[in-house]
């Protein structure tokens, strides 16, 4: 339940904008896996609405079927993944994807996931586990700042120069451990770098304890279009091992997706 | 891209309801797997919206990130998701259930399912495929109704009585195959069946050429809340075959979701 006004863009009112569109999202993304049942005044917090605002957005969620009313507790309801769904059902690429993470997970048995790039983060797009007990719990949606993960720093590296000029200008590199690169002239240079070798390793930058490579994975042109990934534990798994035997099974299901993307027929 | 207005429950407009936020949410639901990216006029034809308002939440939309504008056309951007994982992420039940599916179709080779009940239909909250070439592509957020698919009839079996004979009442059973189950009387028998079997199976009623079996997951108070399946090609696996080798696994797996479910803390 982040508090929404902080998170989405400021729009510029010009007339065309439907604020009750805006806010009537915000209330729906105001739940979430802390908070699976809200109270009205819960809602009315988390979204900065009025209670009598919120309690027409909910009723309204409740009549459309998107919300359940259950006493003074409202939740969400299954309707609301075809909302989610609309998207990922006009995706290829994790249908695509998919086997080939279940096939590299069973080879390495760590987890591994496929993202791409939206605005400055990266966002989850499948993702497949292992049965391991310590397993880091991410699903598909998930939102992070694009600098601290391997998948990141992957699709920042495959942006032409101009953009990634224009990243490198406007992001705020946020110290997220002790680890984390802040430095813009030292992400270019690490940039650089993930050009030049093909791949991104992370080490604790993004969250003490969690290693990760990460591979592109390109359409024909050439051009990067997502990033797959592995993470592994600190504890478990050290660098070098992460490099040497991780990172070329990694490259080879990041080829194979690729490869199969070129001959869908959707794209 | 199915036309809203048949699709959506006639709300009430009492002076609560939120047009925009209904208009709003029918927009993103435009798009699916067949139509990614829609123009203007596309969308308005599926919304029943003018072109003019239309064009006024597909901007508010590009504003707040989850549509793309590319040229005439527009697509979803991954910000969507967040819309549907909200729902999920707040579900103990996928993540309790995973695992368990996993091994199962490691088990059985073929694919898993869980769902829940969404009033007459059956919402699939989880899904595990196999890795044969021939899987039936379903994907989470996938809706059918109830009647005809296995997880549906143990779903509506695991209701309260008034429930059920409400539900027999109000349903249209359409032959969605020429195997259907249309007659109430009949249907009420084949879920007095299941409950005392504690297992349904469904021959080719939703699909030519699908078989499939479920099993009821119970929570701690013995109520189900949701089904698992197991769905076979008709070609490859006879009905006593999905009977005799398929069922037992498959009433494992549903016991051991259902055991981990009363141990999980949220619920």
């Amino acid at each position: 339940m982040t508090s929404v006004p902080d998170e989405r863009p400021a729009p510029t009112r010009d007339g065309t904008f439907v604020q009750s569109l805006d806010r009537g999202l915000a209330v729906i993304r105001a739940f979430d896996a802390e908070h699976p049942r809200l109270q009205l005044s819960e809602v009315a917090r988390a979204t900065g609405l009025t209670r009598a605002a919120a309690r027409r957005f909910l009723l309204t969620l409740v009549q459309l079927g998107y919300v359940r009313a259950e006493g003074r507790e409202f939740s969400l309801r299954p309707r609301v993944l075809e909302l989610g769904y609309s998207y990922l059902s006009g995706l290829t690429l994790p249908e695509v994807a998919q086997p080939h993470l279940e096939a590299l997970v069973q080879r390495v048995e760590e987890s591994s996931s496929l993202s791409v790039l939206d605005g400055d983060d990266v966002v989850y797009v499948a993702r497949v586990h292992t049965k391991r007990i310590m397993t880091v719990m991410i699903t598909v949606g998930t939102r992070f700042p694009a600098y601290a993960t391997s998948m990141g720093r992957v699709l920042l590296a495959g942006l032409p120069d101009d953009e990634l000029d224009a990243y490198l200008d406007r992001a705020r590199l946020e110290p997220l451990t002790g680890h984390t690169v802040t430095d813009p002239g030292v992400l270019r240079k690490v940039l650089d770098e993930v050009r030049e070798r093909g791949f991104a390793m992370v080490d604790q930058e993004l969250e003490e304890g969690l290693r990760s490579a990460a591979a592109p994975v390109r359409d024909r042109s050439g051009a990067v279009v997502a990033a797959v990934n592995l993470s592994v534990s600190a504890s478990r798994t050290s660098p070098a091992q992460l490099e040497h035997e991780y990172v070329p099974p990694l490259l080879e299901t990041a080829a194979q997706i690729g490869h199969d993307l070129g001959r869908s027929t959707r794209s």
